[in-house]
């Protein structure tokens, strides 16, 4: 049995690292990132796992199995957080996997395969603007290079970052592991959303990660004085944006059977005057779907809208790709088998997309991966107010426990046979 | 006949006054402007004229009139810029009050009343955010307490900044003019709009002045995670202000035979990230018309549109008027003069509307008052690439003059009895 007591003493005293007056602040390597990562790696050794820290900053603690050279079951999240974020988002998953692991031992349960936890260094892009830095150089997903030129906000670089943390950036890519070393990888992470609290349902299974496509929209059009410029002869750049804003959210809208997202999240102006018909503008475009071709026809409409506004209102519009990700589909058998344990355990659950990118995504390039969400109250996360139940997180260890029982008892003569069958697919 | 070769050697060696890489920057009471206002004083003298220069930083240059005590014919402009300006706004009608006296001493023409021209002092609202003091105060329009509060970018007070220009912010009053003092008041500008080079007209004689009716509009949705959040059940600020920037379009579009326009001149926005559905957005608007009725619907039509959206997509939405000044109509008999030396002078003209307010807004209340545009290529405006041909300027200052020599002769003794019928007049 998960215990509840035990989970929100270890919950409350994580939470006390990088607390602020507004939420959480644990920046990825930074001071209270590691202090918190020292009392973890503390709770982990204190339940008999034997804990190693890689070249990336990426904490492993492995459970020793039965057959302990049998690809491990991987587990676990990660404990950096946004500016002034929440005490769920990352925790709920890592302090997850530590509870399984002292139920097990309480219960006295021995498994075949060894169980990993991991906690992942910098799953979030606060510090440097880039995500899942550990996750993808375990996974061998990034090299060196692609991340040597990071700094923070304070110009601080990454070399510099990593060596105040006891890291070798030098060595960084030393964190890549086999893709034998697991047999399958699951996170429990909070929706970050609003469809679990709507629908009433106690688990997501999610089926996909939906990648972003971004794009940077600079629209530019004549500053000219808002008094004596008649309504036919401007070119004003706010009204071309605000087409291209509405006309994003009418084309995801027809996209929503397929969980697709566009959002306009950032608009900057030029001049930006009371008395200035705008001169230019530029839009941040974010476009997320687990279907790419449903993500391609809302890319195809922005192109289309786009041209449609130079030719109607003599407006110069740039649109710059930022990135152009594909969209990661969760393995069938796990999946199956989070279901099967919902129903077991008799819990409440749907399947759906992610739109949100996770470590899982990376870790799916190297074993069968998955992941379950817990229920975010009013959709809300990144922010101080990000909230999920005691009892809501209890129920979905109970589901992930299950299915780490399963698979930690897979046969393993079937692992090299298997591991054909786990390739990662994307569509 | 007016000097093309004069006026262009006194407007070339006003504009090296200020003069940047980027255009012109006399900002009100500057060591820039009182350079300039010092070369113009000299110009005056020079030409015959008495100068005073009143508490608020007005220059009053007087050519007598043969019966001296005549209520004057008043005509001048700005001399002051907004940052990296044109070399035009303002500086035309300044400079072509000065070429009708110099040309009205080369002809040795005396006029029945004096004639008053006016360089009036910090027209443009880019020092202080606040338009019109020198005209403001002289009118009586404003008190010292409108304007004490004010200050710069630099956080310099308005008491400093007088100071420095050799004024007593206290006296700034009595820089109150009686209106018996001015029989007409006339302004020549440059149009800063398109309409005048797009119909090909040489002269826009000025109906009415549109003085805005601005609001801050501030858009509350919630912020929400732009991957997790479905299309159906986001509250984005955004969406919200695009859809209050297209339909404000739409409505003054529908009031174009008015003059009417209305721009949303700058959008800011929080949290203002690339994964983030934005929470809020606070827009600018400024709505104007010289007709009241027209200006009015469309202000209805914005508080229709905000009530629909809060129901519709569930915003909160806050609309804070920040000034609804009352359009300033010309004065009849001072359109029609002008209109009837378009005639003598074979110029092509059109009536207008003048959507910027100018210093004949606030002279109109004063005495009857009246404008007339010259084309600006392009319609910009507050910009480096402001300009207007010379000859276009000499067209303009040819229809001034004739203007002036007619009001300069209105019978005396009816002086009294017309005063009644030049009452402002606004609507």
């Amino acid at each position: 049995m998960v215990k509840m007591n035990r989970l929100k003493q270890t919950f409350d005293h994580v939470n006390q690292f990088g607390k602020t007056d507004k939420g959480m602040t644990r920046l990825a390597y930074s001071k209270e990132e590691k202090r918190v990562t020292d009392y973890f790696i503390a709770c982990c050794r204190e339940s008999g796992l034997t804990v190693t820290f890689d070249p990336a900053g990426n904490v492993i603690a492995r459970r020793p199995g039965e057959e302990p050279d049998l690809p491990a079951v991987g587990l676990g999240s990660h404990l950096d957080t946004v500016y002034e974020g929440g005490k769920y988002d990352g925790v709920v998953g890592t302090l997850a996997a530590l509870e399984i692991v002292r139920d097990l031992n309480d219960r006295k349960i021995r498994t075949k395969r060894p169980i990993d936890i991991f906690s992942f260094a910098c799953e979030e892009s606060a510090r440097f603007g880039f995500s899942q830095i550990g996750s993808k150089l375990m996974t061998g997903l990034i090299k060196k290079e692609d991340i040597a030129k990071l700094t923070d906000k304070h110009g601080e670089t990454i070399q510099t970052i990593f060596a105040r943390r006891g890291l070798d950036f030098d060595r960084a890519e030393e964190a890549k592991r086999s893709p034998h070393s697991l047999a399958v990888f699951m996170e429990m992470h909070i929706e970050q959303g609003p469809i679990l609290e709507a629908q009433n349902k106690e688990i997501g299974v999610v089926t996909g990660i939906a990648a972003p496509t971004r794009f940077s929209v600079c629209v530019k059009g004549h500053a000219a004085h808002s008094g004596s410029t008649p309504m036919n002869q401007r070119h004003d750049a706010l009204i071309g944006a605000a087409e291209i804003a509405l006309e994003l959210e009418r084309a995801a809208r027809q996209e929503m059977a397929y969980g697709t997202v566009a959002t306009v999240g950032d608009i900057e102006i030029e001049p930006g005057a009371m008395n200035v018909v705008p001169g230019e503008t530029n839009l941040k475009v974010d476009i997320r779907s687990i279907s790419r071709s449903s993500k391609n026809r809302v890319v195809q409409h922005l192109r289309e809208t786009i041209d449609r506004l130079e030719q109607a209102r003599h407006l110069k519009i740039e649109c710059t790709m930022l990135s152009d990700e594909e969209p990661v589909r969760m393995h069938a058998q796990v999946i199956d088998s989070f279901e099967k344990a919902c129903g077991e355990q008799n819990a409440s659950y749907i399947k759906m997309p992610s739109g949100a990118g996770h470590d899982t995504m990376n870790m799916a390039s190297l074993c069968p991966a998955g992941m379950i969400f817990v229920p975010s109250i009013g959709g809300i996360s990144h922010h101080p107010d990000e909230h999920t139940d005691l009892s809501q997180i209890v129920k979905g260890i109970e589901i992930l426990e299950e299915t780490v029982l399963h698979w930690a008892e897979f046969p393993s003569d079937s692992d090299d046979r298997e591991r054909k069958r786990y390739e990662k697919s994307s569509f």
